[in-house]
This record gives C-alpha cells, structure tokens and sequence, in this order.
C-alpha cells in the first residue's frame, strides 16, 4: 500500500519546490512530479515539510516533590496535532543514581502511550565511577548520544565544574554530544532566599531570582569547560542576549557551539510575572524565565544567522492546582510550561509572516538542523528517498485562535491562550501513518511510537576530534644537563 | 546512455552516506543503492562531491591598463582539474557604459572558449537612468541577479555611497542581490600616494596602503547602506577580522549579509610582500592583500560557525611580464593571482585535514552555499535527482605538489607553489561529462560550456521583503489644528 | 580683593573635600581650611566644583536659510544661569571660505556680548591649499586647536572621505584635534528624499530620516580616517548605541578616540517626534534626532566606564516661528534644540541622583574632561591653585521645574518643559566675578567674557605622533639583482 | 627643616607642568615655582611623580609549602629604589581561619621590617559566621576596605560561587571592594592531573593547565557574583584578552569592575616557559601565566582607553632552590616572579617612549588609579598639598640593564634579565624622607614604614549602593481574590 502527498510546494531547510512525494510503509520512497499511488493525500495549496522534531520535553517528570502532568499519551499527540512528530524527552536518574536503570524506567513509561517517536537525553546528576562506566552502555548498548547536565537546582539536579568537566571528557571519548541548562544554581539559591527574605514570595519572584546575567555566566563557564574538555557543546532553553552572546563568542572563535530558543522565550516576555492574577503568573513559572523585547530579538536574529539552531518547547506541563503548591513561596511553583502543539505554528506566525524567518529557514529550526546535531539525519528531520516519512501537510489556510478548550494537552490551560496562529498541520504523518489529519476528529493512538536509537560521533564531533589530536600540548624534550635535581 | 558513479561515499552540505549516483544525460537521475549504467565512474575510497562553483573571477579581464592573461578556455580548464564546474566571472562595462553591451562583450569572449558553465555578475561602476533601466533588462533578460560594487579604484571602477543607495534600492526592486568590494577608495589612493612619496614603491607598499581597517570601514559602510536600502548584501573577498566583525554585528542583528573570503587569505599571509625577490613578492599583490594569522583564524572560523558562506578565489592572473609593469611603482602591479585550480584542494588540505571544518562544511563553502544566495540551487551546488550533474569525485589518496610546471592555469607562476595537497579530482563531471579524469591526458574542450540564468528573488530576498514592507516608516495623523501654519 | 568659598565640600574629577576656596582676582589662589578673605561666598550644605564647560554651542548661527536665535549674550547668561562658565561655539566659513575671515567674524559677533568665556572650533567645509594653509595660522595664531568635520548636511557643510583625511592629516601636523558631525549625508539625504516622496512630512520623517545605523556608519568610518591619518578623534553628539560600539571598538584597539553624548540624548526619547502637536515635536528636532531608552542605557554605561567623556548640548535653538519653516517638509525644520541652561542639573538629577553617576564623574563629564581635551586645564575645568576662579556653588536643595517662564533663554520654548530639577548653582563665578546668584536677580553682564586660546599637541597627540611615528611603513631592501626591469 | 623639589617638570594623573614641590615633614606643603626650603632636592631635567603603588605583593608568603624568599625588608627596599613607596600585601589566614589573627601576624612579620608604607588585602579562603564577623572588625578597626578572593588553587585557598556571593555580599554592606583571583580552580586541577599522566611534567606543563579561556571564565563569573552582590570588584592580575573581554563586556553595561594587568604580562610572553632550560622556564611560572603577543595588545589597549587601571607585580618570588620543588611536576613550582623594583621603568620604556601611554597614563596605572580605588588617593597616589610625600624624581637619562648582580631583590635570578631600561629614580622620597638616591649606596630603613589604613565607602560604592537601591524587586501586590489557597 503506498501513499501519495500530492499538489503540495515542498519546503526542505535547502529550498522550495512542487513535488509530489511517494510514501511505501514506513518510508519515502520517491519525490518527484506527477507521483501516484494508492492513497492520495492532498496537499493543494500547502506545503509538505519534515515532520517537526521537539528536542526537550519532560513528560509525566518527577519534579520539585510532583511529577508533570501531561502525559506520554497525552504529549506526543498534542504534538502531531501540531505537526510534531518526534521529540527527545530528558531521562532522570532516580534514587539509585543509575543511568541504565533510568533508561528502562523511561521506557516502562512511554513504551505503551507514546503516539510518535522519541528518544531520550540521559542526564547526569551526579559523577562517580559508575556512572562512568555506564554512559559507556547508554551510547553503545541504548542508542542515546547525548548527556544532559544541570548548572542550576542546586541540591537537587545541579553538578559541580569538576563533575561536568569530567562527563565532558567522557563525552568527547565516546562522541557523545553534552546539553547543559544554563543558569549559576549558587545564585539562583542565594537569590532566592534573600528575596523571599525580603517578602517577594509571588510569582515575580521567580524573574527576579534568575536575571539573564545568571543565564550567560553559566553559558560562558560550560563553554569554556566544553572547550577545555574538547566536545561540542548544546545549550538548551537560551533565553536572553547575554547567553546568546557567548555562544556567539565562541562559535567566532571556532568553538562547535549551539543554542536552542523556545518558542516561548521567542514570544512571551516577563511582563507575564507581574499580572495581579497569581495563577496566571504562575502558570508562566519556568526556568529560565520570560525575558524582554531586547532578548526576543536577539534570538530572532540568531535562528536567522545561524548562531542559534533550534527551536524547542521545554515542554514540562504541570496543572494548576500543581501550581498552586508554590502559593507563598515561589521557589515551590513546579516549574515548566507547555508549548508543544503551539511550537511550529507559533514559529510560523511570529517568523515566517513577519519575513524574520524564510520558510527554509522555519523547517532547519523546527527539524533539520536538531536532527543532524543528534546525527539522526535524514532519517528524521528531512523528506528524503529511504528517510522515515515523517512528514507534515502545511496549511497556511487554517487559521486558529489557541484555546485550552481546543487544544490535545491535558493541561487545563495554555501559556499561549488567545493568540491568534496563521498556520497549521492539514496531515500530520508519521513513518508513513496519518496521526493527525485537521477536522477529523483524530484520536491518540497510544503504543504505536518507536524508541529512535541514535550513534555516536556525529561529524562536528568528529572534526573537533581530529583539531584537539593536532592541537595537544607538546612536551618540551630538555637536555638532562638542562634539568636540575629536584629539592 | 547513462552513467553511474559507483561505490563512493556521497557528501553533501547535509550529511555523508554510501550511495551511487545515476547520470542519464546532463541530469542526476537516481542517488541510491546498487545502481547500474551504461557506463561505471569508479568511486571507491573516494567521496562523491557537488562540483564546485567558484563565484569570483576574472577572466580575460581588461584592468589597470591591461588584460588578464588567463583565458576562458584555460580558466575554465584550470577550474575543471581542480573539480570546480562552475565559475560567475564579473561583467564589466566599457566605454559606453552600457551593461548590455557589457554582457554581449562577456558573451563574445566567452562563448567558443569555455568548458565549464559560467555566469556573470553585473558590475555598476556609475550611475544613471540608463543604468537604473538597463538593470531591470539584466535580471529579467539576461539572467543575472547578482550586481557588483566597487568601493575601491578610485577614479576607475569606484562608486559613491549615493550611487550605491541608488544601486541597492533597485536591486531591492528587482531581487537582485549586489555584491560589493569593500576598501575605502579614498584613504588608499591617498595613502598610496603617501607611500610613493616616501620612497617606498614596491609591493610591501601595497600592504601598507590597504589596511585592515580600510576594509573594514568599508564593509561596515556597504552593511548600512544595504540595510537602508532594505537588500541582502554579499561582499566579496573578506580578508580580515575587522571586515568579518562588521559581518557577524550585522548578522546577529538579523541582516542579511553574506562573506566570502578567498583560498589566498585563508592560507597565505601578509610576510609574502616583503619577500626580497621583487617578482615573488608582485605575483601576491591582489586586494585586499594578504593578513596575518590571526585574521586567517578569524576567517576559518567565520567558515565554522556560518558567519562567512563561501570560498573563492577572485582569480585574476596575470602574468610575470604584466606584474612587471609595476615596477617602481606598486600602484601600477596588475591585481590579481590564480587560484582556480587549488581552491578546493588548498581548503581540503588545510580545512577538513585539521579538524577545521567537516566534509559537509567543504561542501557547503565550495558549492552549495553559493548557490543557494545566486538561486541556482540545486540545479547547481547539491547531488539532487533533477539536477544538474556536476559531480566530482574527490580522492584523498591523490597527493600532489602545487607546480608551476603541471598546472592548468597559462600563467607563469603559481602563488601556492610548492604546497603539499591532500585530496584531488579523480574525475570531474560537467553536466554528465567527463571533463577532467586524473592521469588520463584530459584536454580542455572550449566552448561546451553554457551561460547559466539565475532568477531573482531568492528565499531571503523575499523574506526581508516582508520585513521591510512591514516595519516601513509611519506616518502621525496629526489634526490640521495641531499643524500651525508655515513660515 | 579676595574673595573665599566657605564651608562647602569640594568636588574635582579627582575626589571631594571639605575646603575654602580662596580666590584673588581672576585666578584661585589657595585651597585649603579655614581660609579668609574680603568677601565671603557661602557654599554652607553644597558642593564647590569647577565651572562648567558645554563645547559644543551654535549662537546666532545662521544655518538652512535662518539664523538660531539664541545671541552669544542670551545663551552665555542662560549657561551661568545653569553653571556653565565657558562654551566652545562651533565658527562656519562663510561664502568666501576663508577661516581666519569667519574667525573675525565670529570675534565680531561674540565680542561684546559675551558674558561668560568661549572659545571656537574651526569647521572646515570644503578643501583646498588656502585651507590647508589657513589652518597653521588658525591654530599658532588664533589659538584654536580643534577642527570640524560635518559628514552629514549634504550640499551644504559635508565634507567627503577624501577632504577629511587631508585635513586630519593637517590637524596632525599641527597637533590640533579633528572633531566629527557622524551621519551619513549621503544616506540621510536619500532618505529624506524617499520619506517625502511616500507623504511622511511631519517631524516623525525627521527621526526616520536618520536612524542609528547611519550615524554609527559615519563615527566608524571617522575612527578610521582618523586612524589612517594619525590622530586622536572627538565625535560630537553620540547620540546611540551604534556609535558608541564603533568609540568602543576603536578605543580596545588603543585607538585615541572620545565621544561626546549631549544631555537631550540622555533624557528624551524618540516618542517626542510621534507627538500629536507639531510644534512640539518640531521643537525636538535635532541631528541626530533622539533615541531609545537602550542607547540611553549605553551612552550613560559610556560616561561611567570612560568610554565615553563628555556632555554637551549642542545648544542650537531656533524659534518656534522659525521652527515653522518646515511645515509640510521636515526637511526644513531648522535642526536644534536648547540645553545650556539646564545641561549640568540635569545630568546631576538623572545621573548622580539615581547612582548612575558619581560627583566625581559629573565634573569630569561636564567640565575637566573637556578641559583635558581641548588642553586647556587646569587653567579651566578643575580647582586648581593658580587656574582660572570659574567655580559653581552647587546646591543640591534648591529643586525647580523647568519652565520657559523662568528660564533665562531668549526661546519661546524648552525641551525639558516640566521636569523637576534636584539642583542648581547657588553661586556662578567666571574668573573670580559673581555672574549669578541664586535668587539675586542676576543680570547678564555682556562683553566681560574673553575669548580662551588653546594650544595644540595635547598629551595623547603627542603619545600617539611617537607611536605612529616608532611605526611607519618601512621599505623593504631589495638587492637590484631581485627587481628585474619594469615593462 | 623643610625639602624642596626644584626644576622638574611635575607629572600627575591629569598633566604637566613646571613647578616646586616643597615637603614639610612628612607632607608636601606646597606647590609652585620658584620655592624654597632648608634642603634643595634637583630635579632638573627630571619629571617629578608621586611614589609608586604596587597593590598587589606577597612578601614572605606562605604557600605551595615554602614561604616567598623575598621579605619585607628586601621587597620594600627594591621597591624604593625602583620608585615605588607603598605596597598592598595579601594576608592570608592561617589554619584557625581567623581574619584577625592574620593581621596580627601579618603585622608581626612586617612591622619592624618595612622601609615603605605597606597596607594589606585581606584573603577570604572559606566562609563561615565567624569570618562573616571578623570581616567588619577587619574594615572598621583595622583599616582594610578590600577582600581578595581566589577562583584557583582547588584544596587550599580556592572558594566556592556561594562563597564569594556571601563575601561580596557582606563586602558591599561594609563598603568594601573584593578583588579576584580568576582562573577556574577546578579546570585547571584537572588539566594539570591530565597533562602529568601523559607525561607533560616541565614548566610548560603550567601554561598549558591554564589557558586564556580558563581565566576569561573565572572573570565573567566573578563579574556576573559582583553585579548580582551589588558591589563593584577589582580583577587582578588580568593576563589575556578573555578576562579584559570580560571586564569591557561589563563595563560597556554600567557595571564598577576594575581590572590590573602585570608588569610581567605586559612585556614577557608564553614561550618563556618553553625554553630548554628548566630552570629559566621555571623561574618564569606564576598564575596565570604569560600569554602570546595578541593579549599584551589588548593590555597595553586597556591601560590607554581606561578599561584597566592599575599595572602591578604579584611580586611573590621563590629562589631557584624553591622552584626546584617542582622538578618532575610542574604544579610543584611554586608559583610567582619578582618585578617590584622593575615595575615602573619597564612600564615607561615599553608604554611611555613607544607612546602607547601617556606620562599622565603612567603615572594614573603606577599610583593615582590604585589610590583612589583604595580610598587612599590624595593622601598618597597623587601630588597634593596635605598629602604624603611620596614623590619619586624621575630621571629619563639614567639608563640602565636589569641585572641580578644590581638588584636589590634579594632573589637569585631576574625575569626581566638583561633588558634595558630607560628611566629610573633619581630620588625616592616617602613621607618626606629620601629613602633611594641614585648612586649614592642608599640602604635599607628597616621599621621606617607604616602600615596605611583606609576607609570603606569609596565613591563609586557609594554610587552603586545607590542604584541597587533605586533597582530593587518590587513586590507585586495581589488582590487576595487573585491568589489562590496553595496545595
């Protein structure tokens, strides 16, 4: 049985063009003009593009004493309803600080409700032998490329320099490729205690505890501590200007450096802690937090010029009365928000309608270019012969205005509620399956997603490689003569 | 009759995986597995790579009172053994000041000479309405979308900031990108007249007169003015930090603005001009002329992270004879050196070799870049079914010295002499044609070239469109009583 | 006659104390505790700091088609009113080009009016041998040693690239300080051009007409032709962002380069020209035109962190009759705005008030700085014993609102209308003369200014003539047997 | 019995000129021509400057288990005959922690020792409550106003991020200023570990552990504590152009940080450490240590444009026999070099007669710039009646090679060895007292010192307290309606 996805312009992150494109199982098996096949799929009037990638999600987390609320299910449907159809969600150690442990809990979770793909980012929370020797077996044995590392939630997630240096180092022998969340944990603490201290006990409190120069520091010291240890290096949720400018500042000295924006951080600003409506603001509570029009444009520009990549949600959904633990003290509100049916419409609407964005440019920041950074590509994150056919019907036609009262997540409202989106997926399909087609009362198909494996050594990983091997220090041959007794 | 290139590792600017690739005429017909052909290209331990496209020469060109020496037959040649398929060469107009006359002359010397295809970028070195409406007939008619400024030469080839406003906003109009060459006409005509004056007239006074910060003052002028004018800009020839600076502050502010720097900056430096053999050191008088390491590490870099694009050559050679006419008196040494023939192994050798940059980035810096900002891609510049087939395949088991005496190139010398390359041509496809094959006596075959058209409007072309057509300027709706009456 | 300032704390750019200051005729004549003299000058509860120097004045100028209406004898009385005790009003060439003519001129006008000090610079406007050869006479004869350069003003006062590196190169050897007018004339008039042509006729198109990018253009573009000429740099009214990076860059380079913000770009903004009332927003129009509040955030950052020396007003006032001229075309709006009068409470009130600012740093930024520069401390711009009695009783109780019924300008409005002031001088002494007194009904005392001569080569244009000079190009000896014969 | 100063020509931060210095006891009493006193000090010829402040010495210190050869008498004598009459020495507590019993011991090892005028920086090197109180006897009752804080040295005197925010915290309550030690420890430590497992055991082993990135970091990070503490911060010993990037970057924002280059950063550079004689190399390693040619630009840069302010030494010097401490394994050499008796000549040979600096600039980096930061300037740092009479008559025609046999270190080696030397003191007065006279066998004055004690609340902290209190969180106030019971 094969599938056609017809009359639709093609937009690749290389270029736009009229194409039909043929789909047999699970795969794309041609892309060309005038296909047929035994099902056709319209695409008149829209565009065909990857299926979204959402690169960090933390679905149904344990977090700050709850876990989040949206589930496997629940998540990975909101996003093909939203023309998502992979995402990477973060795999925490529990209790026995074992990574593998972990990984099998990840699973046990997701295996029967995921509705698209996933794969998992293993975190490292702590350092000792062990794990070392299990990151090892989380690449080769489980197919996961990539180590998440936390520079903030001081006593609970965060590791210390030495730790991170010392997974880095791990990360550069094993070609994994290292993440870090990039805010000084010592002083989002301090900050914290001292405003509580000072009375700041509502949501406003969270923006004040953690200011953009707290965020770049943290950028600067893990790009720093990843150059040392001679890895590439992914900065996730890069919120403000002053993270942004580090990264920059590396990668224009030649460092192998990238940044992720969330859609969120892209749209909304920090006047939302201030609302007089307490659940309102704390629904916003995330980390790091909204920041101003400055830090908006910043990062506009840089998916524009190529210093930051990828455009994710954060996607850690926690329910109002979830929220509500953090009445009184705001270092108690769950953190996280949700974004992942809005991602790629938002993108759409703030980017591409307002010329900051090509359409090109849209599918490298939602799919491409995360997949090629994972080195998945282009099984995922392309329209290419043999490659998954994860593919998207995009309909500039479907206007919508986003509502809690429409939307797949089970979180009872939406950070984006009211505005008004300019595009959506017509057909969302994944490996060649229709998930979700718009208007037609499309249901969760739990079980049905797969565990995407991932290999190491992806080619930046690689060049660094061959530079640091040409650039180690050299010893100095002395002449005996020319070496003193030691005292 | 079809062709298959067999057994090779393709690299794109995307990725790299094994497949064949199946000519059937001029066209790429099939990437994939186990293909089969009329005729097989041997590929094995070697990559399949897009031919390259060179964006910057010089040919035959008339200058500073006379031609250079390297003609479109052996240019092209030159280019074809050194696996570059395409070249845009600069049109400029003569005495009448016509741009079409200016193409039919391009035309003329062209035609029966070329082996590889060619365009040509339209060079505006004045301004007047017969201008301002030849360029309307040059973008629709000819097919050229490329417009190129001089800032430099004075009371030659140099425009005036009006002048290139005016050129700009048409190019805005018509969705033509202009190019320009970026050194402040006026400070080195001054200071070349300084230097002479001061007794110092060979070529380490052509260093001197063309600082750095020359050409960074001019770069940072072109940047402005194309953001007034509302137009991505393209300059050419980067060749140091200061220009590159100018690029990236443009860049992170959501410019568009592309940078290309040359082979000869990237890997020859400034101590050439001091040789104490006169004619070594007036064969490297080009401009800009050659910087310092850390302007070299500035640039590889700028490659890395995707703040420069593109890798050319501004290949202008001529001849030992020709250089001599500068003798005791640098100002009048013809600018220009070779470099068709090396690019692509010099930035092999020099780029992938140490880890500066992955296959992919050669790719994208050699071929695909450049023609996605000329909107020739991926009929040019990629390995995409339908396309073009300009493919080489590279091997890097083929080393070689850089001699005078095995070039293509006529002239009588060659910069890079003496240089060990890494990698080289096994064979080089023009349009499915063999053209050059390594070691098999390939010769040159003039005129089976062909002039490539190039639509306007590429993708950031229209995208900054909408973002000007959006952000234009406002008028206040006062009322009348609010406006006194005028003086 | 002695006189003694009693009891109050001294502030110098250097520090604070609690003195007298004993003053004997025009000069201080010792400093110390427990002074006395035949007149006693209260200075119980305020500051002592040296009087204040605006460099950057236009009285009586006749400028597109009007004269500015404020008189040398209105704006000196308006400036001791404000503790301003000298100002450098900018002297224009007339029809016949000759400088040392308009210096008489300007002598002619100022002469008798004059109740404070002034001095001038010199604009040079065009070039040619009897400039280059005035400009000796204008610095060794007539004591002035700064020269400016307009950018901006095209067909009138502009000056091209060429023009200004021979004059810089003159301002060199003559050890005399080349100011800079950073706009792109080029670019504004296009704009205004365009503006026009789309109806945008209101002082809005003003602000349109010359956005940030176009100044930091020409301030980059200046550093460079002052770097190729070899000489330090003053550019006047920064008025952004844009121009500041380009002082900054400049300056980490080692570069002599200073910057001068005036106090309107400190505290207004760009909203002033989208009023509603058009007087009022003509009333704002100045070039450049204001800003927002980011490059008020910067040029403040610049007066703390020396990147930036110097406030100014670039006092220019015109009528609102006059300002009537451009009614129905911004284009001519006679370009000015008043601040003599308030320049030095306000930067108290918004920078030392608010911890912007320290003391110190308000009396180097409205008086020593400038004094340094124009190389003629101490004799003005500090206490010192032996300098000039130009010494400001500040007294930080005496609030007031700004008002055009109060103000001592001759102008029919002011730009700061309304805002409340958190100081002011109690006394204003010019050479050892009470010329106001709060409260006193002070009178203005016309003729009793002098003019101040400068000497050129101050001490960073001679630190920076040794290091051009320990660096000029150097020839390169060649052995005649290495340069062959020239063709 | 007075002195006087005749005929120099008397250089201060802020200019030249001709005058006397009259001295009565220990203060200049007077400054003018043609004075007169009991004893005539010639000047001719000379320039006269205040006495040199080198804020950054460990005399006699303990660490890396020896104790600095140099002690207070000598260290204080060199520097008297190299023109420098104050010193500000690290104090460092011993194993009970206490901050006051450091002082005590400090004042015990120098009290009957010191020829010059010393004062101490007091070292924080862990945190507890009991430090957190001493911290206010230290600035109130002892007179320090400055805490030094090290980033390096992981297991002895590094702190940790929450550290030092609860020490500036407590600084900026008290009105003190923390300075920085900025490499990251815990980088660092694990590189040297990694370079003696492969077998990098010699001095160059140490530039390698602490590369440029390594310092920038600590320095970003120590800005972003400072600014969140809501204090100013001084940097010291600032070797590269990442830390001095850091430094601009903060400046650029409004934020007090202050940085110190090196007399030995400035002139010597990495391949010091690379030469083939162990002992040479060893004698050259301290922290951070020398950089390559491109950074010495950017310190000498900062120095004139004002983004660093003060050239010190870290004058902390071990024999050759200590230094073999650390045959076979680099990270046993005790880190430090001498430089206190060279510090001003070589900063006027290198700055001062290749017209990098001005004399002015010399004499703000070697004295006024330190003084003022200390809270200390005019009594010393300046020439100034009522002030010390720390006066050094500069002679710019006594040249002279550096020399161990000359010396007055007491250390077996020089790093400056062999260099020559332009300028050297004529006489060193302290208090009044001439303690080095140029070929007269001047000797030590053991006990003749005095320990300087200064005040909290220097200006510029005064204004920043100012600002953080006009920028503090402000609590949003909720409607009770609004906010929700918590969970």
């Amino acid at each position: 049985m094969t599938k056609v996805i017809k009359n639709g312009t093609i937009v690749t992150a290389d270029r736009q063009w009229k194409a039909d494109v043929l789909i047999e199982g699970e795969k794309i098996a041609q892309i060309g003009e005038n296909l047929s096949g035994d099902e056709v799929i319209d695409a008149s009037d829209a565009y065909v593009i990857p299926g979204g990638i959402d690169p960090h999600t933390h679905l149904e987390m344990p977090f700050m004493g709850t876990t989040a609320a949206e589930t496997f299910e629940s998540g990975t449907f909101a996003a093909a309803a939203g023309g998502t159809t992979m995402l990477v969600d973060f795999c925490l150690p529990g209790e026995d600080g074992s990574l593998l442990n972990a990984i099998d809990e990840w699973d046990r979770k997701s295996r029967d409700q995921i509705c698209t793909d996933i794969s998992y980012h293993m975190a490292i929370t702590g350092w000792n032998e062990k794990i070392w020797g299990e990151m090892e077996a989380v690449v080769k044995d489980r197919g996961i490329n990539t180590f998440k590392h936390f520079m903030a939630y001081k006593g609970a997630l965060m590791v210390e320099d030495d730790e991170m240096f010392a997974s880095f180092r791990r990360c550069a022998e094993l070609g994994a490729l290292p993440l870090v969340h990039a805010e000084n944990g010592d002083i989002v603490a301090a900050k914290q205690e001292q405003l509580l201290a000072d009375g700041i006990t509502g949501p406003e409190g969270h923006a004040y505890s953690r200011p953009p120069e707290v965020e770049g520091e943290a950028a600067n010291r893990a790009i720093m501590i990843a150059d040392a240890a001679g890895t590439p290096l992914y900065i996730v949720h890069v919120s403000c200007e002053q993270a942004h400018e580090a990264i920059r500042r590396a990668r224009q000295k030649g460092m192998r450096v990238y940044g992720e924006p969330l859609i969120q951080h892209l749209t909304l600003d920090e006047s939302e802690y201030f609302n007089k409506d307490w659940q309102y603001a704390a629904r916003r509570v995330m980390s790091p937090p909204f920041r101003n029009k400055m830090h908006q444009d910043s990062l506009w520009a840089g998916l524009a010029s190529g210093s930051l990549q990828v455009v994710a949600t954060d996607h850690a959904a926690f329910s109002d009365e979830q929220k509500r633990m953090g009445v009184g003290d705001f270092t108690r509100i769950p953190n996280g928000t949700g974004g992942l049916e809005e991602r790629m419409a938002m993108l759409w609407t703030k980017g591409v309608d307002t010329g900051r964005l090509t359409p090109e440019e849209f599918v490298a920041a939602t799919s491409t270019n995360i997949a090629k950074i994972l080195n998945i590509y282009p099984m995922k994150g392309g329209l290419t012969v043999g490659g998954d056919a994860d593919v998207v019907v995009w309909d500039p036609s479907i206007k919508r205005t986003v509502s809690v009262a429409t939307q797949k997540s089970i979180i009872d409202y939406n950070v984006f509620e009211g505005m008004e989106l300019s595009a959506a997926p017509r057909y969302t399909l994944s490996r060649g399956e229709v998930i979700w087609a718009h208007g037609q009362n499309s249901q969760p198909q739990p079980g049905r997603g797969k565990f995407v494996r991932r290999n190491p050594f992806a080619s930046a990983s690689k060049a660094l490689s061959k530079w640091k091997a040409l650039n180690t220090p050299r010893k100095i041959e002395r002449d005996p003569m020319n070496i003193p007794a030691g005292v």
